[in-house]
């Protein structure tokens, strides 16, 4: 099975039956279990798994049978596909407890539970499942495959591609935070715009995206966000980018392919963020960031360099001292230089 | 429709119809854009709109017909609302699927939803539009014109004013964190305070706004918050501020008028920030802020002075570098001046 | 009755009745209030309310009666509950608007809303009371005496012990961000473990909390989360903690017991923080916390040498001059030597 997901891999010891997949703690007879991150190595010792999948430098315990493969991770993961599979949905069919608009349009195998409501004009692909609660707001489009969890709400005009996933309590396409200062009020400006989400997007539990002012606010095909990531309008996230959680990126900012922002990580306006650049946790994007850029801190800098700057901040009392000691040492040597000067 | 707005404007070149407003990058033939970001300047020639509202001092290429006009911000705002308008509303009246304690009362023109529960002696004003999975505990008051949309939560004995509206996903009235310690317990201090939130406020998606303890947490009139803020237990918060997103703010702070916070600030408890202030994104504020200030940091500090503390921040190992050049200097001086020190 | 709770006190002044407790700001005649933080000690001279719980050692106007404690904060919680008790809950017992599956088991006095959903085989106990909007997912089991605000969601086979109380909006139990980087892509890993919530726990409104890939992630009995906390899959917290609010916890994570962590924090994942530890608001822990260590920063390190470094920081460009004068100081000094040297 690893062969047909690129893997090549090499099975030492006996052959075990397993039947799930465990973590190194967790795991007990008739269990698979795996060592990717070389953090938990002292943990290989006292597993109690059958089986462990592990790369090829690894010494492992004769007792358990091991599965040697350059990318443990990857390997795990076809494990866990076959021993446990995807999430089984409910099948509610169309409940009869939905509210579904006449001039809504549904696709083939439709589950579609008690409480959702499916707005005028919506279009609805095949074989989507939306759970209880969640809404969807008159002409929105949803591709084929979608899985919407429960109480997610997607605002009017906003687009969904296929395979798209939706965890619980996300928004998409709120209205964006638009106003014209007039005096010292603040005049909404209509957010007439939408927001599109590509294929193959997973979005986490409560996360907002906010539709566009004028135009469209789009997250690209493949990229994955974890949950509590905020997007502000008009903002333009590339294909299979990566942002872990907690995430705040304001309103008309470009982000490239494969991007990754770790947690807590913050993003202000009209920015640019290159292909393939990877943002530190907690960092604060101010300025453009270029491709393959690793970059941290807040304001963010690049990352080695914001290693050693760190690393000299939590000195900075020594720092102080030592030129203070300077200063007295310069003041004496003038005084003994001065008094000793012929002049 | 500007002057009406107390906008003075002027148009140069031919009279064109316009029948939408779009970005500089997406309007097309027969739509007006607008330029007020300088930094998108270079998107003017290539624009395929018929007429741009510029400011009086930006050269405007000659196929464009243009309306000059000193705040193209508010200019277009007055466009959009004029050829586009404000969000319909689907019109449910009160659906039967809502669920409506004979004890609320509610106003004119209701359009509440499916799966909206309205509890015992809420009052709903006029004109009110309720989206799916609201939920109003007893005893919510709620102004005229307000739109909670899908999922809004409001907690027992909160109180909205008019022209609310409220976003996907948050609550209001929740209980704050309100624990008294008792030994390596924490024994819970019921919320018995409620929340109040003004006229004209407009709260984003997935917001959290505490009740108080005692007495009320309130959001002053006028006052605009973007998606995820989340608000302490008894904090106050004046008129027209604007808290951008992704923000904490902890409870017992008072914010006066017109305070601008940005993204992902952090304020912690018993704090005053005057009117005016502006906290720069990511800042955290340790202590109270004087009106007009505009601070930056965690924590913050007058952002002059935070943004010429940054660039040495970035720098540091350079300076590092400088006093131990100077350490070895002045350890070869004093050598020399003591080798040659006649006493 | 603060006898009872094991807090002596002592009464000062003449009976008064009090049938409410207010803040020293808003209480009036026949109310009691109370002072517990110094900074507030100003405004004891003019509240109006008719009795005060303070400490020993604080002077009290003479109209007002007092009750002396050592711990004014765990006495008004007291007074609070006394006089004006915990929240009453609407009573619903099992609506025929809810969506209850034949096989879920349900214990006794249930109090289940309109709108809810009870999935297939789940098992929910005694006394739990569940508001609208609620979902629960296949063979998730909920102790005694729970409550769920509105719109809750509990994923596929997750456990809430007893006494839990989750605000509304919050998610238990969604996908981790588990992918395995496959080229530029990223392959789903599904995430078959489940998340545990122990006895006592209270959770605010619009948290997110992972489950686990493989395993379980873990919430420690009688610990406190404030809004929007955001916990990674297969981290596991310890009991009675307080996690103030708008956080953010990476997955693999292990925290101890009676840890706090304050507003803003982030933890990256695979790391340990010990009990009793307390870190700072707007923190980000990147390292392995000691026991009882108090840390502040991002990076975080202990907070008395926190705060020194960045009171450093807010001078820095003072430091940069003294350095530059000492540098030119030193320069003269060696021409002066260098012109005066002998050799």
């Amino acid at each position: 099975m690893l062969a047909d997901a690129g893997l090549a891999a090499r099975v030492e010891g006996e052959d075990r039956l397993v039947t799930a997949v465990n973590t190194l703690e967790d795991a007990s007879d008739g269990e698979i279990t795996f060592l990717s991150n070389p953090k938990y190595l002292h943990a290989l010792g006292d597993t109690r798994a059958s089986a462990v999948i592990v790369k090829d430098d690894v010494m492992v315990p004769g007792r358990l049978s091991a599965i040697r493969c350059a990318d443990p991770y990857g390997a795990v993961t076809v494990a866990i596909v076959r021993l446990h599979g995807h999430r089984k949905h409910p099948q509610w069919g169309i409940s009869d407890r939905a509210t579904i608009d006449p001039s809504a349009t549904i696709g083939a195998n439709p589950n579609i539970a008690a409480g959702v409501t499916v707005s005028a004009n919506v279009a609805i692909g095949d074989n989507c499942t939306i759970y209880p609660g969640c809404y969807l707001a008159d002409h929105v489009r949803i591709g084929d495959d979608c899985t919407l969890f429960p109480n997610v709400v997607i605002y009017d005009r906003c687009v969904l591609g296929s395979r798209v996933t939706i965890h619980a309590g996300s928004v998409i396409g709120e209205d964006g935070l638009g106003y014209a200062p007039r005096g010292d009020k603040w005049v909404k400006i209509p957010q007439v715009g939408r927001a599109i989400v590509g294929d193959d997007v997973e979005i986490g539990a409560n996360c907002a995206i906010d539709r566009a002012t004028l135009g469209q606010t789009e997250i690209g095909s493949g990229t994955k966000f974890g949950n509590v990531v905020v997007i502000g309008h008009g903002t333009k996230i590339g294909r299979d980018c990566m942002f872990v959680g907690h995430i705040g990126v304001a309103g008309s900012v470009t982000v490239g392919r494969h991007v990754t922002l770790a947690g807590q990580v913050g993003v202000a306006g009209h920015l640019t963020i290159g292909d393939g650049a990877r943002v530190a946790a907690q960092s604060g994007i101010a300025g453009d960031v270029e491709p393959q850029a690793d970059v941290l801190g807040s304001p963010a800098f690049p990352i080695d360099q914001a290693r050693r700057s760190f690393y000299v901040v939590q000195k900075l009392p020594d720092w102080v001292k030592r030129i203070k000691d300077l200063e007295r040492e310069v003041k004496e040597l003038r005084k003994k230089v001065d008094g000793s000067d012929p002049t």
